[in-house]
């Protein structure tokens, strides 16, 4: 049962995590039923997800289930996706996070089915990720292997996105939008540094530039301090 | 004729057909008029295909038309698609099947013009392939050839889609919705496994843990047996 | 000026290159203004084309305009296409094209920047094509020079499409339609055959399996001849 | 405060800025909102951009800035773009351009992640750009450096477009749709010519080619000066 007190906050939160599932379907990172977005219910041991296969043009709020932070389902009609016990484990064990999101995005999984880390050779991937973008361990779904290897690579990591070996992506945020922008800026960086490599080895930023975009974009960037 | 006792299914079923071709062209894996779904009509020796060269555009569930399950015409208006015959084949020779969809999709054409099986290096492609997306025969359209060939390499196989050598995909299902799911899961992973395999050899997921996956996500995944 | 005799049709054809240069669009061929349709206008020494630099948007039949043979100017408001002259001189050495496509799709063109014509591994551009797509000589504009490669690579060549080098595509039909069509196939298996061969060596088609396939879809498919 | 003179062409430029950046969208040359258009108030010291982080979808009129040549904000409500110096710098030191666009696109990141020019290998390139697109210097956000990066490249070359080193593109024109159409242009450019190098070695244009096919487009293409 959602508290009381939670109600009116859980209602706005299930429209915005149902219209942020269109933003993935927008930027082109799943098909069919393969992703979802999650957001904490600030104050409440609660977040809110994706049921589990059920088609984004049938992503009404109403469709939006609500789970406490042990992964169970503590409001909706469908069963939440399969995806949850990753969420919930990154819920528990990352205070700061309020959102997150995960995909099986092209690029992003190509870099994760070899196994390998993204490298920054992109101003716009220093901005958002402050580096490269970490790979985390190979782990099956169905425990709290995939949540683990979330929360030990991202924590105290200035990137928002891993990608899981042989898997995908996962990202987080201080609230959902957030981890849906860097869900797709991790594809966008992840494409345009596939590309460049196919041709010849990348053109390194200088580390000193890129901890000073990251400086810069997390504290100037957009309408946050405007003038 | 459609016998009297199919008539409603009949027209259900064109309605979802009708509607499954939208979903080749939301997903990219056709153009202009090449690619096809079928659907069996349960308990009756019918199938319902699209007509030959017409555009998706002009796809309503009236242009739909009646096969019996030697690829003859039964009811409609236009000729049956080309590939008729592969899928009344597949009709005729694994009962279990009940949808069945034919398409040209970029990435899997290619590995399909090197005669290669796509590998299996992501869990989604375990989840829903069970493993390699195997390549099935070169056949030259016009007997069953082509029928003989997708049946022949998935009887028995976990993989719902085949790669016919040189010309493209045909993937089945329990219905025409599961046949076009795999179509497009076929698509993606075949995608996301080229762009891998650009930069560097894949790094291959073990055996027993794409087991677990494929078993999983058949009994697992979606709102069948929800809480 | 626009026969008396001809205004019916001129105004259908209008329509029909209008709405076809939509086709353009949505099948990913053309950016900006670059790319064009013209009609011939059956037992008139005429063809309809697209004006010069009009973005597609604004492209209404009556932006159509209406060129001789010749390439000059018969009916309009505004400047015909800068590929006008290439489409009047197929128009005039070829009488059994109806219609005529330009593009710079973008898979072909990087065929042409190679100067590589598009070898056939896939039973589809078998069946539209009959084999490879050819290579057209370099040629500047501002003469026949781009016409006259065009006739001499299509003339007598199954192929309805020609890759000119350093440029783009061109194809052929006996109406605009299938032109486009064959513009849309062209740039369908230059990207499928091209990824193939990203990975490693293609596998070829037999000869006379490309033989069997041209001449069966040239003969079988769509609704012409339909029981 | 914008001067009373210039309210009207103020206010026209800002529906012409607004709409601009939509065919950055629907070209796929942004994501997010990592992309950006402005334009020069022709007769005074003024340019229009857009606001910083601000989504596409909330691009109306109103939301676009004013400044002024120093790229201090002189009206509207919200902070502008992180990029406005860049675009600053431009228009005080080239008063030729009258619109100045900044985006990520995919291939042209790519190139210059790698830190090399584009190569003129195809026709659409010489008639746009009259040869190579050019790289310019790496350069740190934050002061005149990206802009010297722009104006240097760009002064007395043929090229609308720079690359800059690790970035993206900088593109300009008489005004704004210019600007835009050499964003789009050379992101196809990009992306024809980086494909066609993946399967081998380009195939150059000759120069007095380049250099013809850059004067007539210069002067002939389009509707100016049609008959």
């Amino acid at each position: 049962m959602i508290p009381e007190s939670a109600k009116e906050l859980v209602d706005e939160l299930r429209e915005q995590v149902a219209a942020l599932h269109a933003e993935l379907v927008r930027y082109g990172l799943v098909v069919w039923t393969a992703g979802n977005v999650s957001a904490r219910v600030p104050g409440h041991d609660l977040f809110l997800i994706k049921p589990s296969g059920v088609s984004y043009d049938d992503l009404t709020p109403d469709a939006i289930v609500a789970c406490d932070l042990d992964g169970e389902l503590v409001d909706g009609e469908l069963a939440p996706s399969s995806d949850t016990a990753a969420h919930a484990y990154v819920y528990r064990n990352m205070p700061e996070v309020g959102g997150v999101v995960h995909t099986h995005s092209t690029y992003a999984c190509a870099w994760s089915a070899r196994a390998e880390p993204i490298p920054c050779a992109l101003t716009a991937m220093a901005d958002e990720f402050g580096g490269p973008i970490p790979l985390g361990p190979f782990a099956r779904i169905g425990d709290d292997s995939i949540g683990r290897g979330i929360v030990e690579t991202l924590s105290g990591h200035r990137s928002r996105a891993v990608i899981m070996q042989n898997h995908g992506v996962f990202s987080i945020g201080p609230d959902a939008k957030a981890a849906v922008k860097a869900a797709v800026m991790c594809e966008d960086v992840a494409r345009s540094t596939h590309i460049a490599r196919q041709l010849g080895p990348l053109t390194p930023i200088p580390q000193d530039d890129i901890d000073a975009l990251f400086d810069r974009y997390q504290n100037v960037y957009g309408q946050t301090g405007a003038k």
